[in-house]
């Protein structure tokens, strides 16, 4: 029996690593590091050898695993609900800040800096029960569409990171998404976007109270933020959340520095990955200058950190998994 | 070849299930009904089936997994780390309350309350990176022994509930901590003595700060308390880090409470249980008159709630794992 079963294992085996794992991925140096680095970490007989539960990996979400212009969709998300909330009960609209927000003019809100943006954040995010608040995002998502390329914001997801997240996980990794994106607005679609399920979803937060006056107990979204996932909220909440130090981590902006810096700077083998938005063409070009994403220290000491850089011009065959 | 497969399978099927998983759970309507949980959570032919995904089991630590008398066994590690400090650098000590704790006068910290537990803590747990704080801890545990039963610390864990977590886990289950006490020091014992990985414990935490300045990064632990893991904090916290709510959830005292009911509360099968300390020769007796574990709204609730009420004295062949 033990010897049939043996000759199965043999027989299958090499069928299993046929399939390139990274389709959406052009031959490139940055395939081929990220795939020696996954080959190295997986390898019993290599000496960069990791074993499965310290195999964990870290994903910022705007910019690194979906779109985030002209600007992060979760504001988009915010502006829309207000406008919802508004037609059924205009005095909601208590400020010009929040009257701009509701007819959709970015231009006020992005004058009115962090004051303006935490306004339009606690009318739209605040004061409803988790449960309400996650129905409110899966709405939104089922019926808005962005408006260049008209496609629903969840499809507005980077394909070659899909598979790069099914790929990892494939070779016994966990994959986390670690995003200055709010943490209750992601886990409403990371699981079925990019099979990352709730508890590892990390993220910013507003706090949240724990109400039991009608006889039901109900987490209910409190207004404020409690916790600014960004920049050393990083690997400060990765350190807090998981208790381990990731081995490897993407990210696409200067906020993703302390999380890509504290992961490479572990004993043993370790990846950065930085998502370059060069490709003006199919998605947007911008780095140093840009307001949303800005790029400068991880492109000044990413390479000498010896940190991937990813052309998305170069490097991707495809960019949105919702077009072809 | 697949009919020989199948052969081994239902040869080797019926041996799984002969094996008692709870052997140190005396016959008693506490292990039947835990049992039955588990048995119907996990038989997909029953309607209260529940996918694995879901299947979250929260505990308290102490008093539910490991013993708590005759104070909270950290703090005893922060008076003996105080004394260690102290002994090489007297000048830490800079108040009473310092001096006392260095000592280990135990009334005097209690007399001196939220406030001078909150200096101890600031002085013993605080100011150092977090791998140097945990080394302290598997310094600690490696060499003190409790003053009643000589015991090492974390061979005071309770047996059957070690035996409760290994069966949850076999059957599917994810089993996590969710606990009043620290969050770093519970991750330095809680994989080798419960199976717990430290992804999957929460509790009290103070803040951390993001350092490089010597060139390497480094989480260190500042002082004061950013969050207190108990009472209502249970739920907030469980649904902030996970954020699904569990299916069963195990305590103690009436900081379990909000976690029980939260658990309890929401829809298809769901268990509560609490430990309740009757067992003055073995353990300790203690419930509603208690400083330490104090249990009044779960004995007064808990039974008409469906919450197994598990009686230490009765249900338990054994108690800790470090004695037979
Ligand atoms: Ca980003
Ligand atoms: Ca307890």
């Amino acid at each position: 029996m033990k010897a049939a079963l043996f000759a199965t294992a043999v027989f299958m085996a090499p069928c299993i690593t046929l399939a390139d794992p990274l389709p959406s991925w052009g031959t490139s140096q940055s395939k081929d590091r990220i795939v020696a680095f996954v080959d190295a970490v997986t390898d019993p007989d290599n000496p960069d050898y990791v074993t499965p539960s310290d195999r964990i990996a870290v994903f910022d979400n705007d910019g690194t695993l979906w779109a985030e212009q002209p600007v992060y969709f979760q504001l988009t998300f915010a502006m829309d609900r207000l406008a919802e909330l508004a037609a059924a009960n205009p005095s909601i609209l208590t400020s010009p800040t929040l009257e701009a927000a509701a007819k959709g003019e970015l231009q006020t809100i992005a004058e009115g800096g962090h004051e303006a943006l935490i306004e339009v954040l606690n009318a739209s995010h605040s004061g409803i029960s988790v449960e309400e608040f996650q129905a409110s995002v899966t709405k939104w998502l089922d019926t808005a569409r962005h408006p260049d390329t008209g496609l629903p914001y969840d499809q507005m997801t980077y394909q070659p990171m899909v598979e790069l997240l099914r790929y990892l996980r494939d070779e016994g990794f966990r994959t986390y998404i670690v995003s200055g994106g709010g943490l209750h607005f992601m886990r409403v679609f990371a699981e079925d976007a990019y099979g990352v399920p709730p508890e590892q979803v990390l993220g910013t937060y507003t706090g949240t109270t724990y109400e039991t006056a009608d006889g039901t107990p109900t987490i209910i979204k409190a207004p404020g933020i409690a916790f600014v996932d960004d920049k050393e909220g990083k690997p400060i909440n990765i350190e807090r959340t998981l208790g381990r130090r990731p081995i490897l981590a993407g990210g696409n902006s200067d906020g993703d520095f302390a999380m890509l810096e504290w992961t490479t700077a572990g004993h043993g083998p370790r990846l950065g990955i930085l998502i370059h938005h060069t490709d003006a063409e199919r998605e947007w070009a911008y780095d140093r200058e840009s307001p949303i994403g800005k790029l400068v220290d991880g492109l000044n000491k990413g390479p000498d950190m010896g940190w991937v850089i990813v052309d998305m011009a170069q490097d991707w065959n495809r960019i949105y998994t919702g077009s072809e």
